[in-house]
């Protein structure tokens, strides 16, 4: 087991769409079920889904009390060890806040299919994770990816898997994966 | 650019449920598009979901032909390119068929969380496919998994993923990510 806390936001905005503008996108159900498990997997700490959409938090926020206290509890206990390190938040400010009661000093990580700038190897993080306490907030955007903005705020860009192919294009899903699998699955 | 030719299949039956029970599952839309996305990035040959109900595969057809021809091809070029390689069959002899028409000799790789017999290492396999021309397909289960009768049918069973925590229940999605990541991604 590593020994810093390892954190992670789903942002649903501000992100962009297929044509470059700021959008906020739905929460989708899958995600949800599919990150929370990984990121249980992985051990991360907590997993943040990030909507400033009062309806949306809602919606999660049912969602959530359906497997951690309601029937899905009991029909499914391991859904609900997944769920129970799982939370909605407004924006990335709650987000932080939230942290810093345990973590004081948190690193921002942006993540994303086509940065370029002060990128960290997952080596590097990885290596950082395990031998020091530093705690990190890997963000990871929907649609199109964080805007500018977001990736400026945050201390590192991690660099961008790349398989064998050219072609580019993982579902946040299957690139939560291989990032926690990347940095913490040796 | 590795040298082999890797193959998946999505098994929708035979796999077994929650209570260890043989049930056909029913196809997820987002299981086509997200690891047919996955595999396009690490360079799969193809990837076969396979389901015995005529239904379902018609279901599945008229999908990947919105995506390939109709109007999803215009509306998103690089989810028509995942799906270009993307297929649906009845059964596993169908895949082995379609496959041996272009690659005679092919070794069959079960995966799932609960193997425990004639383990290969991710990084054996990856090393195998980068420095043989031995074409491998990786069958992959859905619900809780491949059965017996298949396992047993498969040449090698694929050591299961790990994450650090004692739980273990990633998506089928999230599983093939890491994977191919694994064995592909360096």
């Amino acid at each position: 087991m590593y020994s810093a806390s390892v954190y992670i936001a789903l942002m649903h905005f501000p992100v962009y769409n297929r044509n470059g503008q700021v959008v906020t996108t739905a929460v989708a159900n899958m995600d949800i079920h599919d990150i929370a498990r990984t990121a249980r997997t992985y051990g991360v700490k907590r997993f943040f889904i990030v909507t400033p959409i009062p309806e949306q938090k809602e919606l999660v926020s049912r969602i959530l009390h359906h497997w951690k206290e309601g029937y899905g509890a009991e029909f499914n206990p391991s859904r609900k060890e997944a769920f129970d390190m799982t939370e909605v938040r407004k924006d990335l400010d709650e987000v932080l806040a939230s942290i810093r009661k345990t973590d004081p000093e948190v690193q921002l990580v942006a993540t994303g299919a086509s940065l370029d700038n002060a990128l960290i190897r997952h080596d590097a993080l990885g290596k950082a994770i395990r031998e020091s306490r530093q705690a990190q907030l890997l963000l990871f955007g929907t649609g199109s990816g964080l805007t500018k903005d977001i990736v400026d705020l945050a201390d590192c860009c991690l660099e961008p898997i790349r398989g064998p192919a050219a072609y580019n294009h993982l579902s946040v899903r299957a690139a939560v994966a291989i990032t926690l699998d990347r940095l913490l699955g040796r």
